[in-house]
């Protein structure tokens, strides 16, 4: 099969990837279309060691596997667990110490015509998702994960620092919380999606200092953390949404004096991704800035690692 | 009046202080003792611009203010309120925004004959605890914090690294909550201190990886914090208890896929210290390495300097 396959840092199209055969618990799926990650872009640029088929966004229609799968449209949780570490037994799979990751960790990924995932990974797409916007189910949990690590309410200040790909998609998320939200990016036409949905946007430079109580950081620079950092009041929290490359620096002094939290924030929960999007709570097609087949895969990484472009799609089966 | 005059990085014995006059709402206190911290040597060392009397932990007898407290010896809050900001208002004063700090920002210290501090942040001393018992009651308070962020269990595995003044205090602290604790350090005679109150201890190189739901870390150097970090399991708590002197740099990428807590942690409750050290709860009085009377206080800090010394203490007033 057909498969973009990273290898010492180094992308290629390959034609001759076998067909994979899922091993006993997974399912064999068909790949529809996949999407590309800023993770993607930094696997690309070595800051993870990994060899294999790339992307972990995705939509396919099982060949292999339950009845009540086979020929339905899915989506699948990236991580694949042991089920006996002591953080699968805690309820914590994606934090599981045998864990391999979908296109990510020791697990061939979605940029190619199949892939295999656990059973209980995956989830049947509602018919009123479309195809597409089903691509986002996983940025879209990513973004939820905020909501399960820290508690929001109407009378909370957050600020999302970012306007990109996952800022698009914790903005949004959030503003379902009904708290005081301000995004704040270099980008006016990539605020302006937001402003349309009436999402009180600005500029990053502008962002008034010790006024929130939240701050989600979406940029993956330090510029991004600084201001996430400025903004805080003393005792707010910081999530860190984005993957940084090398070692940030950060003056942990003022993190004590100010007793600030930061948090890291990761994978989230697909069911509730899933059921915004099919009520349409959360729009992803304007994000869609692009699409190439399979064939042009290379030709999409470049697109994609294009400053300032949002998201760009992988057909990888009409 | 003689007293420790901190100027551009200099220490000096100035005995031409004049005693000052305490403001509306403020008492006079006579000092009796008075503790040297971390915090005094790091400003020494320009890790806050400061000009005037150094000194925060002290124990002093009141001699201007309310009739019921004249006479009586008191320990006093070192965050001097303005009781009207947002963060006075929400109930936070020790983050109030246009707080004075006693000595460390704009407002003279307690290592001095006199000082001046607001009457509510004066605390009687319960008549068994000794006065130099009672000198501990700052550090004790902020040590006492990390229980006021996070809710502690006996399930919960604990680590504190670092067996300097600040990890002994909050290692005593956190014993009292039942929790699974070891505390690592590199000192065999002070990690003697605890295991002889029945408390874990172990070396700082010898910590099991990935295996603690907290660690606290009290070294206020890098090492000890890359100690405190590789300790944790995925989704622990990392309690910053130390200021740090310029930049730390961290991997955040690891704090993002482990999904890390990190939580900045300084000024604690009083009044609960002073149960402790009333009760004998917390056993401060080995912690005492050097007395010193005011008129030697530079070799007093030559002696806190001294690397593995413990608390040094001046005796201003016999």
């Amino acid at each position: 099969m057909k498969g973009l396959w990273l290898e010492n840092n180094q992308l290629q199209l390959r034609t001759d990837i076998p067909i994979p055969e899922p091993p006993p618990g997974e399912s064999l799926v068909r790949v529809l279309r996949a999407g590309i990650c800023n993770t993607d872009l930094e696997l690309l640029r070595g800051y993870y060691p990994y060899t294999g088929i790339l992307g972990h966004e995705f939509v396919g229609v099982v060949e292999q596997g339950p009845q009540d799968l086979i020929n339905r449209r899915v989506v699948g949780e990236i991580n694949a667990a042991c089920g006996h570490c002591r953080f699968c037994l805690s309820g914590q799979p994606t934090h599981c110490e045998n864990r391999t990751v979908l296109g990510i960790v020791n697990r061939h990924g979605a940029f190619a015509e199949y892939l295999c995932l656990p059973i209980n990974n995956l989830h049947l797409v509602p018919d009123d998702v479309s195809t597409e916007a089903a691509t986002f189910t996983e940025p879209v949990a990513a973004a939820l994960e905020i909501q399960q690590q820290v508690s929001l309410s109407a009378n909370d200040r957050v600020l999302v620092v970012g306007d990109g790909k996952l800022g698009q998609l914790v903005a949004q998320t959030l503003a379902l919380t009904g708290c005081d939200l301000l995004v704040v990016g270099r980008h006016q036409d990539k605020l302006a999606h937001l402003q349309s949905k009436g999402i009180k946007t600005g500029l990053a430079d502008a962002v008034t200092e010790r006024a929130f109580d939240i701050s989600v950081e979406c940029t993956g620079n330090p510029e991004g953390f600084a201001t996430a950092r400025r903004a805080l009041r003393p005792r707010g929290t910081l999530v860190l949404k984005s993957t940084y490359a090398g070692l940030l620096s950060l003056d942990a002094s003022s993190l004590v004096v100010d007793e600030i939290t930061l948090i890291g924030s990761r994978c989230g929960p697909f069911t509730p991704a899933l059921d915004l999007l099919a009520t349409g709570q959360v729009d992803v097609e304007p994000l869609i800035q692009a699409r190439y087949p399979l064939t042009e895969g290379l030709a999409a990484f470049a697109k994609a690692q294009t400053k300032g472009v949002l998201k760009v799609l992988l057909e990888i089966e009409e």
